[in-house]
């Protein structure tokens, strides 16, 4: 079928190729988007989820890809996969510290990998803390939504439940100032949830983000124990702090901070570093750029609507 | 390269995984995240996937991963396919069926087995009359959208087509009570489309969801045919029934109907257990909590704006 | 444990599954949702992704699943990819421009098979300058976002710079008339990132799309230079021309302009064939269906807010 396009190519392929080689050669030359260090390369992504994938596979025993235990032998299959998920986190933090290291010369390879294996640890210790913690949003879940009919349900299938779960894994990472890899695990949750949650944020027990398409948490928001968010919600900057030569200052304080128990209703925008007081409530498609102290209500007023009924002209 | 990392960790680690192991096997006493049902397991995500993906291929045959064939001898990879489906089913909708039944202790293992039984049966006779319905979304994707070049390319690529497809099989075992799979599977439509649609709500024949992302509709929602949804449209609860306790009434009535024909367009969202009449147009971010009569066009009031132009001072 | 169910089956599934086989063959007689064209199948999504994949990775070497190289050896392995990338988009786009040729009757194979290898030459050719624009893209992405601390970082993780390069590459194959696949290419893109761009909108260097969720932008919107979008924003359709029998005139221009310089900020709509002229900043949640002269501000009028304060009666 394809004799006549045969024919047309004969001959030419090779030429093409090379000068297509030697074209994008000459692009990177510059290093700009290019992995290649020489050894010590960046981590993958594939390389950070099967991290990431053991790490819930001790959260939620039984719920991922591995064939679920008694809760008797439990404890066999989860001290093999605590060692493994030990080795692979070494191996690659020391990847990512190194990584940033010769990006700024500022240590040396056995300081890396003291790092590498400092996260790591800390790391591994949080995860018994995490659990206590993320039943309670599994909790939360189940009284907030009418729709949820029992815990497993929300462990297998909420969205908001394992976006903040990857967050509050990240987040840990965060702290210990490891590179690339947390930004990396909450993206992929953005991908899988459309919930984009930075992982420097600190959220609080018991938070129930229903829905939650849209949703959009800044890397400096701070947010309570008890907080309800609905989907579309963002916790954003009004501006960027800048520096003398006009340039944005990386990591300023810039996002809201959310206190107890307040609840966000959906597509509701609150701007800047101010604070959303203990127990309020933020209606629906509401825009703040203000402070509101504790117990407040605000919601957007009756908006004006055009209504044209049948047989009515324009 | 690691050498000096290899030097601090000798032996500490052992005690380390150790200590980890400890202290998360405490925390799975309480049995909360953990699937672990002694020979029973909850359905896994891969296993529901496998079916729907199965199912998907008997609705759009050769559009997925088997190589396709011909029309004339397609019916024996239906059989094939079918029969494996069929199989399949049982065995899974058995296991959720048990898992509800130990968790509410109202049925026995032969009641399970009848109802996988039924459950699989109801699923394999429905793809036939879903194709017919499923044929008259792609016609309305095609006639509604200008980009839509041809019916073959809604099929391969609209997000809105592929998430209502996949809510009418979600909603097919919702109806038989099947517990955990229908909302495994509308949620796996959510990830994959940003279009969150309840397994519980009916949909009309000729639906029409364009671009989808943020669209959400509840449970308890209910819609007409040939009706038209745009991105970012939420068909929600205003409020939620509750007991006498305070504690929210689980699958209580409270999310729109939408009557036949009626186009809903970007970010409106409609809230509450309220009717929108049939042939009404719902305008592009309106928020409504009230019902309209069939016919109404609806729009948000030209808003207000600050225009600020060039060489003008704030 | 299954017994009481196994018996329940014998002796009727052969006849069920016989049954069900015959129902959906004759569902299939009209042979829409159906890819069955004896040889010239439709492109797969796998057989699409695969190449993609390798156009990111020529793209950005060493970011893909390839194990990377040092700059020195990099041209040897993609001397490899480009031959096999070339080698599989010949057979792939004969296979697409086929489909459309038999749709519509207006074609020979050779004609096809030519229009092949044009398309797979020309996106060969397109990857080194495609890298130079991108890499404005990534610095875009870098000095916009103060939560961004490396070039690496937004590679690795920023949906915004994913869903761009790919919409860059399906807008490549768009211009050549490439049926089914750059739409296929950039709905992979919608649902990995909630993002979604037609691959028909040219889009000038340097834009950055920070978050994205939500963001839409139609087939006839046109980009320029340097503009910042944020999540939600849509740049879409008001109205769809039509024919004199009332049918959607396919491709006709509709949705909005944007100059060089033009930010739009979280949640904005615009609609129509529209212009934004160069430099103008339009507010979040701006609702704008009309022109603006470059260097507009615009932002939504302090909203109505109904407040009530702890103590307060509703």
């Amino acid at each position: 079928m394809k004799t006549c396009a045969q024919k047309q190519k004969t001959f030419r392929i090779a030429g093409f190729i090379e000068k297509i080689t030697k074209d994008l050669a000459k692009s990177y030359h510059d290093g700009i988007g290019i992995n290649h260090n020489e050894g010590d390369n960046l981590p993958r992504e594939t390389e950070v989820l099967s991290i990431l994938g053991k790490i819930m596979e001790l959260i939620y025993p039984g719920f991922g890809e591995q064939i679920p235990n008694s809760v008797e032998t439990l404890r066999f299959s989860v001290a093999e996969t605590a060692a493994a998920l030990y080795t692979e986190m070494n191996e690659l933090f020391f990847r990512s510290f190194r990584y940033h290291c010769r990006l700024t010369k500022k240590c040396n390879e056995c300081e890396c990998a003291a790092s590498a294996k400092r996260t790591a640890e800390k790391m591994l210790s949080s995860i018994a803390p995490l659990r206590e913690i993320i039943k309670k949003d599994v909790q939360a879940a189940y009284d907030g939504d009418p729709a949820a009919r029992s815990l497993e349900e929300i462990v297998l299938s909420y969205p908001g439940v394992k976006a903040v779960t990857i967050q509050r894994i990240a987040h840990v990472l965060f702290e210990e100032k490891l590179p690339l890899i947390p930004r990396i695990m909450t993206e992929y949750a953005h991908r899988i949830t459309a919930i984009d949650i930075h992982p420097g944020a600190p959220i609080g027990e018991g938070i129930f983000i229903d829905h939650g398409t849209g949703v959009v948490i800044g890397e400096t928001a701070v947010i309570g124990s008890n907080v309800k968010i609905y989907q579309g919600v963002t916790l954003g900057a009004h501006s960027f702090p800048k520096d003398g030569c006009g340039k944005i200052i990386k990591g300023a304080k810039r996002h809201p901070n959310i206190e107890d128990g307040v609840t966000i209703y959906a597509g509701a925008t609150i701007l800047g570093n101010v604070t959303i007081g203990a127990n309020s409530v933020v209606g629906g498609n509401v825009w703040l750029t203000e402070s509101i102290p504790p117990g407040t209500k605000i919601r957007i007023a009756d908006p004006e609507l055009t209504i044209k009924k049948p047989g009515e002209k324009k």
